[in-house]
């Protein structure tokens, strides 16, 4: 089992550490908040603990379970308390309209991460391409990028700890089109898809 | 049923070709290489005609079954030959790494399609996530993209003649993220995914 630390207190937070816990993991919750970081503990259970914001965090994992505007900045502030971390972006940074990226170079929130992360931390892009409520329900495929192959390791062995498929599409440049699978995934369930409940697959064939 | 063009003579519009006529489509074939449109006629049978090429298509929809890089060409050369047709692209302009796209700007070759297409064409992107094998063997779901609402209808029915799902991503505007699925898809298969044997599903949840 792994040990993760969730940066954030709101709805992504809480679901993925209600799946951590339920899959034996240790789990510690940090927010700018402390009072919510404290109540987010203590709903999730199991031993989570609430760590302060700006410390090292107990998690080899660490979730930054943050809107994609707050990644980088958040990142940024805790510098090198995350040394030798393995850092996992799962935001998506959609433009206004919800049919494309905010960024206009073909980056990604994980690769700006990267650029400013310190030295020894390995930075992953997971779980963008999954509706919360598919997250909470469901047996979604997980798809992930990074470029770390031991820290990649660690983080497909939690994804499979939370009783998901990771699914390696390759180094972190791959996050920009996992981005884009997020944008897919929105277009899809605006266009009536699954009515939104349905998660992006790889689907192996059956004749 | 449609009543479709295939500007190419390859695999690819050898695989959507005997799935199209298996469908109880109308299926027109056209190359460069007559001989080679002619060869492929024979070969899907049904029915299937060999047209000219540049000529007027009879098919209401024309895949262009070409190499990424011969897809503008073909367009441009038919020309005023494309009025009213809804063009399918289902090309894959991967770079020479196989781990990004060819063009640095976020578009799509549908989307190049679409500033030289004549007037009175709708352009498409679909079926370029789908490994040629997993289209002759499988039941993949085909994502796909366009503009004109009328149309779009059309291409629908006639993937749901092929056995095969239609999911609609959107405007063409997704073909860009659509190609970045399909550089997802090689980096899977390149990953040890299902060992290529797989295709991108939207699957709906079960608890």
């Amino acid at each position: 089992m792994s040990s993760i630390t969730l940066i954030g207190t709101g709805n992504m937070a809480r679901t993925i550490g209600t799946r951590a816990v339920a899959g034996g993991n240790t789990v510690e919750v940090m927010g700018r908040d402390q009072s919510k970081a404290d109540d987010l503990a203590k709903a999730l259970g199991g031993g989570t603990t609430a760590g302060k914001w700006g410390a090292v965090p107990t998690g080899d994992i660490v979730i930054t379970a943050l809107l994609h505007d707050g990644v980088v900045p958040a990142v940024t502030e805790y510098g090198d308390a995350l040394v030798g971390k393995a850092i996992v972006d799962i935001s998506n940074p959609f433009n206004a309209a919800f049919d494309g990226l905010a960024h206009s170079e073909p980056t990604s929130i994980a690769q700006e991460v990267a650029k400013i992360a310190p030295a020894g931390a390995s930075v992953f892009k997971a779980f963008n391409t999954i509706f919360r409520g598919v997250l909470e329900q469901g047996r979604p495929d997980v798809f992930f990028a990074g470029d770390d192959s031991q820290a990649k390791a660690d983080v497909a062995a939690f994804i499979e700890s939370l009783g998901l498929r990771p699914l390696d599409v390759g180094g972190l440049k791959m996050a920009h089109w996992l981005e884009g699978m997020g944008v897919v995934t929105v277009g899809l369930a605006g266009h009536g898809v699954g009515h939104g409940n349905f998660a992006l697959g790889a689907n192996e064939v059956t004749a």
